[in-house]
């Protein structure tokens, strides 16, 4: 994607080779008040710790041993390989988010550190393209023996990845030229001819990627394993028990359930059916989400109308059944998993960050193929309450699992909690949340808005210059807003020529009513079926719209069939859901209950959250009734109370204490 | 316990060795309109499938082994040893029933078979005592190696439960002169000399046996014993660790978990501490239940007010903080054990029958220790609800665990809901639940009432006759009552001569009042500070008193700090807590709200649970509206309608479905 950064690269990337397709996402450069703060500490605190963290330069933290596994795949080091047999990924996680900061800004350190990397990963490589240090280290007669337990093609996706964003970033071929070569030996070993293998990864990851690689070099036999990969998915024999009995039913060891394994693995990785019989979300949180986003891509960019009606069987039943009003995903902790439709308890989710920002891959991919709102909205959401919880706000720790409701006392003693931490970490053995934040963080500016044909969508009211490439000519697109706090959005059109296009503005489902002028004269203006209000013209150099969306504090109310939630209420305003903080309201959250209809007005949040919008509300809080444990006809008093809430992404980082996103409501007449 | 029938036994075992001490129980015979046929459940279908389980004669259920474990160990059949490290237990809580069952009613095939099955447990007794098939057959060499994991004394205790129950039953001591014989060698096993183990067992049990097998023989080594085991517990240097050293650091595997291992066994077994400096219910829920039974049973024959103190301080942090309101504990599965305080999730809990078994067995103890229906009440509670309703009505399908919230539909996609069955299963390969309950309800005339010097304690209403050994004289008790439908019942003194004793009438928590009379006239008594009414006299022959109890239903209000049942109430009429079942109310339990104050009156079953007392309450039901998962500013409506509730030990015997304990509650005005 040719950005104005770009254009200063050593190398020039062929800009035709990018932005293929309806819809797509164009590069830009994030300037808000909000985000822009969260970039720099990705830039300064994230990105440069976890490049200790691979270096094993840290004295408290668990050894990486990441890029030690590399020198020794090189032959430049004795030892053996350490770490989970992904290890290799969070190498590749690292490029990738550096990339995406040096497309922003020029850093000569980080990027020499950079090029160093990949010159030790080139060296890595083998003769024939194959690049693995776990299989290179570790076990070098078992390559292609496990894919479905042993992460051998996600580990080339991840790099693949890095590759790409590497290249758009700075146009150097290095390590996109690795991945070629090694696509190109992946290509010999899977398909239907006589010895190769009719097969694909447990944890999907390498469909994206391919669909990345066919973005960045138009080269359609990547979009083609792509197509196998996904084809080959759940079909019969089925190719996890083939490679199992070939191995001679061995597993690798990463902590088996007690359910008939293969069949378990089948479903946790879906791979229970081939993807045009599969009608729900289903299996490990993350690894659907990106399946379905390499899916959503291929389906768009090839045109696959099949296809794409599959991702959005699986995304509807996902967003309308199993998604948490966080923007979550994952209800169950053992396996990191889905459970059931509208089971969707609070306090012992996994709701691991990694799954939020899935969905936020999945959403803009989907977003791509076509344009509407719940995209978007499920795509916010996500963004600006999951995935940012994940973060402290100093950037320095992490939350892995993202529970709705804590009760730090109770978490000791229940294994069933063990997963829930009531604070955020500062690393964890399996790294795979810390820098997936970093990666997305970094390349927000791709998330904003979109281009087909003669119209450009924005998605997301983020600060910032974005480049809109339309049939009849670049746009330049200037947002201000003060998001999530206001409702407030001026964007400023830079034109060369003047352009004929439609601008398609989204009007968020949370928006109440919105106002929308042009050059400070009020527009007519009505949303469109999807979500959008469309706005065409020639537009010129300086033309300024003003959105003012509402954003009043909403009450949300669950589906009926959400047991856990059912008598409750969660607050949200614009798209931040809030919560109930011990912090401001004291131990026993569960005692407070808001009054239906009752006032809720905003607060100016102070120390640690200041800068942010609170929200105080008209509460009643359930009176003491002596010491039994449970007691006769004695129905609970209430005493009127004010509860404060504050934003769910920056949940504990104040005190240690209780958090709770849903709140009981009391209806005004029973 | 001299009973009439005891002295139609063979031998005649000596009358003053049982029933010592203040506040014991006398044995008696049952005849209830509500236990009676239950208690023929037990004698026509529990305890002959489960003498064809131990003998592996079951087609469709895991062969239990058992009995054939004891031919092996006798050397009279060639094989080896399958089953728990604990299976010899099965055989004996099978004894035990049966000899409760021959107490009330010789059956010469019945007694036959056990006096066959005794004479192979004497065969397959060693000539210096010991007696254990496991470490027979199994692990010859590795006799008290690890009696943290592997129930050797437990499995000892059980068997000497059984020869003191058929003793009592039949007066025949073959067994209690082999578990004698058993005792004498851990005497000269354990203890404090050099050569001698300073330890204990892992799962409490043989401190209770102990007991009982003083109060059966009047032997003080035995209770000299006990008190070394329960006094040994959690001093330091710590034995489980020592033992652990001593042989090499090796674990028996049944399921480690991933706390570190040997600080989690401590605390599983409640031998984290010594017991006088234990305050809190902790680790494995039957394991404490049955080490408080056995404390408080030496407490009291001892008279050692500090170990009673102990005891009635563990008893308080369990009743008041860790109690389900159906008596049930355990909050969670993965360790079948307490959480913490206030901590009781009704969907995910443990429950386990045998646990709330144990509750009842130390609410007998705690009451022969010092009478007070707090014991009582929590008795009945258990007694009524979660243990009942671990078996069906059929009495041919057993709950191991009885949740307080369920939903069929979500159970197999959830680890965490693994343990929890919509449905009672016919048999388990760890069989503990259903013999467990066969002795319970086989020995419930033990529970009724108690005596010492010149009190007799009515505990329970349960139709039957009961003896009560008083100072001044022996009374019997003629209990007649349609409880727990009905809160009358009627008392008729049977004396040979007048007696002078003081009768005192348990009025439970849950009576609203009470009226009390005495030959037809009515009576202006008052309930002394223990919750009994006491009636003193000299007791003549054809004496009635008729107590009536007012039993309305009650709502139950749980605790502040139950955050899980917040909002929330429960119906509870007499000693049965109510439920709403799918069966009579749909889908979506959760979507029904009681009104405040609102009408509940009665109902009579209807099929299933024709003679049973239904409620029907005033209730109010969400409306649908529309499909969104979560929507803005919509709360929701409600229809009036009607709620059926059942009670709660009679769930799950009719259609699968939903069930739930606490139902959601609308206060009046908001």
């Amino acid at each position: 994607m040719s950005t104005s950064h770009s254009s200063q690269s050593h190398d020039s990337p062929s800009p035709e080779a990018t932005l293929q397709g309806p819809g797509l996402h164009g590069a830009g450069r994030i300037s808000d008040r909000f985000w822009s703060p969260r970039l720099e500490l990705v830039r300064d605190v994230v990105v440069p710790y976890q490049w200790e963290v691979l270096n094993d330069q840290v004295p408290d933290a668990t050894p990486s041993h990441a890029i030690e596994n590399f020198r020794i795949a090189a032959g430049e080091q004795q030892g053996t390989f350490h770490g989970m047999v992904f290890q290799d990924s969070d190498v590749a996680k690292w490029l990738e988010a550096v990339a995406y900061l040096l497309q922003h800004e020029r850093d000569e350190t980080l990027e020499q550190r950079a090029d160093d990397t990949i010159e030790l990963i080139a060296r890595a490589q083998h003769e024939d393209g194959y690049l693995n240090t776990y299989f290179t280290c570790q076990a070098p007669g078992e390559r292609w023996t496990n894919l479905c337990e042993c992460h051998e093609l996600y580990c080339a996706g991840h790099m693949i990845e890095a590759a790409v964003a590497y290249f758009e970033a700075t146009g150097k071929r290095r390590l996109l030229e690795v991945m070629c070569r090694f696509v190109d030996h992946v290509e010999t070993v899977f398909g239907h001819e006589s010895g190769q293998i009719a097969g694909y990864d447990g944890h999907p990851e390498i469909e994206l990627a391919l669909m990345r690689l066919y973005d960045a070099t138009g080269e359609p036999r990547y979009l083609k394993l792509c197509r196998f990969f996904v084809e080959e998915r759940g079909q019969l024999p089925h190719f996890y028990d083939l490679e199992w009995e070939r191995r001679g039913r061995t597993h690798h060891d990463f902590g088996a359930g007690t359910q008939p394994f293969m069949l378990h693995k089948k479903t946790y990785s879906q791979a229970h059916a081939p993807v045009h019989e599969q009608d729900r979300a289903v299996g490990h949180a993350v690894r659907f989400a990106y399946l379905c986003t390499g899916m959503a891509q291929l389906a768009q960019r090839s045109d696959d109308k099949a296809l794409l009606a599959t991702c959005r069987r699986l995304w509807d039943n996902m967003a309308s059944r199993q998604l948490y009003v966080t923007g979550g995903i994952g209800a169950q902790a053992p396996e990191e998993s889905f459970t059931t439709d509208f089971d969707l308890p609070n306090d012992t989710v996994y709701g691991e960050t990694c799954a939020a920002i899935g969905v936020v891959f999945l959403a803009r991919q989907m977003l791509a193929a076509e344009p509407d709102r719940r995209y978007a909205d499920v795509m916010e959401r996500a963004l600006y309450n999951n995935v940012l919880a994940g973060m402290s706000l100093d950037g320095q720790h992490f939350f892995y699992v993202n529970p709705l409701e804590v009760d730090p006392k109770v978490l000791a003693d229940n294994p069933i909690l063990e997963h829930v931490k009531p604070v955020r970490q500062r690393w964890f053995t399996c790294a795979c949340c810390p820098p997936n934040l970093a990666r997305l963080i970094a390349s927000l500016d791709r998330y904003v808005v979109g281009c087909a044909d003669d119209t450009a969508w924005v998605h997301l009211y983020i600060g910032g210059e974005f480049e809109l490439p339309l049939s009849a000519g670049t746009l330049r697109l200037h947002q201000e807003t003060d998001m999530p706090w206001q409702g407030a959005v001026t964007l400023t059109i830079g034109a060369d020529v003047p352009v004929q296009a439609r601008l398609a503005l989204r009007i968020p489902a949370w928006a109440e009513g919105f106002e929308v002028s042009l050059d400070g004269e009020r527009l007519d203006a009505e949303m469109s079926s999807n979500g959008y209000l469309e706005l065409e013209r020639q537009w010129q150099d300086g033309d300024r719209i003003a959105l003012r969306l509402e954003m009043p504090v909403r009450r949300v109310y669950p589906h009926r069939a959400l047991r856990h939630d059912a008598g409750r209420v969660a607050l949200q305003r614009g798209p931040l859901v809030y919560c109930l903080e011990q912090a401001d309201n004291g131990e026993r959250l569960h005692d407070i209950a808001l009054r239906e209809g009752g006032i809720v007005d905003t607060l100016e949040g102070t120390d640690a959250l200041s800068g942010m919008t609170l929200l105080r509300a008209e509460a009643l809080r359930e009176n003491a009734a002596g010491e039994a444990l449970y007691r006769f006809d004695d129905a609970p008093t209430y005493t009127r109370t004010e509860a404060v809430f504050v934003p769910y992404f920056a949940w504990a980082n104040r005190q240690e204490g209780e958090m709770r996103v849903w709140t009981r409501e009391l209806p005004r007449r029973a």
